[in-house]
């Protein structure tokens, strides 16, 4: 593995994807299927040769388990880990856990999609007082109030991400560190976007698959090269 | 849970355990058994209301897999966790992956009581050449030789231990972070000498339980006030 490599990993199937309901920072475990496709994440890695030095994933068990069982494939399971909620999926305002057919028939598919995948909409937000707001979770006591989301567009995801990236992310990478991230659909779709320079309108059109490692290759300026992922 | 308190796990039963071996830094997986010890250490310290903000842990995985598993039952995945070699089992020398019988046999027991009891007696050294000194492994290449032991006393890794506690882990405390540290039979016989004051004869005595919490109260000066391991 070259130095300038880069590992991202989309979460497997959660039960709330089983479900079909939107989940966003609802805080919800990987499915069995899910498990088994971060288990064979970790086999894919460690049969292509692959080792790490540093990972980053989010507050969201959805995808911590998934890099667990992914170093636990790789025999990793020592190397440092940073947690971050700027590495949280975009949070679904009101949204979060509404069956997303039952939200569909409601709005209109024209509106859903809209929510689901343009670059500045943003879904109706939760109110101060609803109990799903992250200002009651003990994970985020932390946070100053600003910094918790009642609801999130890609853009407002892609500023919280682009904050790890540019200040802790970019620069292990640029000294050599071989880094693995494990998100979310979205907090990934927002790092690519970045990471490629996608304008606006076509990253509506970017759907990451899940639990298949992508590997970003960048010239020793950090600028993108080439992608792939890595399936057998 | 006050802010002067303190939790202690010491891991469950491994593979080599299961098979009378000496351990030290082999890093061998937990068995079934241990991980069952760390599912219920989890539960005991759920049914207590126990929550952490900060968690430490060796470079092995049998401690971090119980560390995960502890903090898997907790739901409490998403907290930082400090992996270090500080915190590791005490170094065995060349006595690693000996059956601890046949040990006994061939040197008797009192020589082999001292190895593994007394506070300033080594096992035999490793060679510099041989395959299982750490500097051939990937987790300890960012560390100097001298730092990499080829065997230890109780007191060498009281040093090394004693020097993340006074580093780091006193600190948080007395800032009011909960703590867990799961670590190893030796490196917390070592912090619990320093902690408690115990003398150099006196630590000979002292066990440690696998698989069941133990908590530490201290004063607002970080003085050892009392300690008892948390059954149920």
């Amino acid at each position: 593995m070259s130095n300038t490599k880069l590992v991202l990993l989309r979460h497997g199937q959660s039960e709330w994807n089983k479900k079909n309901l939107f989940t966003g920072w609802h805080d919800i475990e990987l499915s069995p299927e899910g498990e088994i496709e971060a288990i064979q994440a970790g086999k894919v890695l460690k049969k292509n040769n692959f080792k790490f030095d540093y990972a980053y994933t989010s507050f969201l068990k959805r995808a911590i388990n998934t890099l667990w069982l992914t170093l636990k494939e790789l025999d990793q399971l020592w190397i440092p880990v940073k947690k971050t909620w700027r590495l949280n999926e975009r949070h679904y305002g009101k949204l979060q856990g509404m069956n997303k057919d039952e939200i569909t028939n409601k709005f209109g598919i024209k509106k859903v999609q809209k929510w689901r995948r343009s670059f500045i909409s943003e879904p109706p937000s939760l109110s101060i007082n609803d109990p799903r707001w992250s200002r009651f979770d003990q994970k985020y006591s932390k946070l100053e109030d600003y910094q918790l989301p009642l609801s999130e567009s890609l853009s407002k995801t892609l500023e919280r991400v682009i904050y790890i990236w540019k200040n802790s992310i970019s620069s292990k990478i640029m000294n050599g560190e071989r880094i693995i991230i494990v998100a979310h659909g979205n907090s990934l779709r927002a790092l690519i976007k970045y990471i490629e320079n996608i304008n606006d309108a076509d990253i509506i059109n970017l759907n990451i698959a899940t639990g298949i490692p992508i590997i970003y290759e960048f010239d020793n300026n950090l600028n993108y090269k080439k992608k792939y992922y890595l399936n057998n």
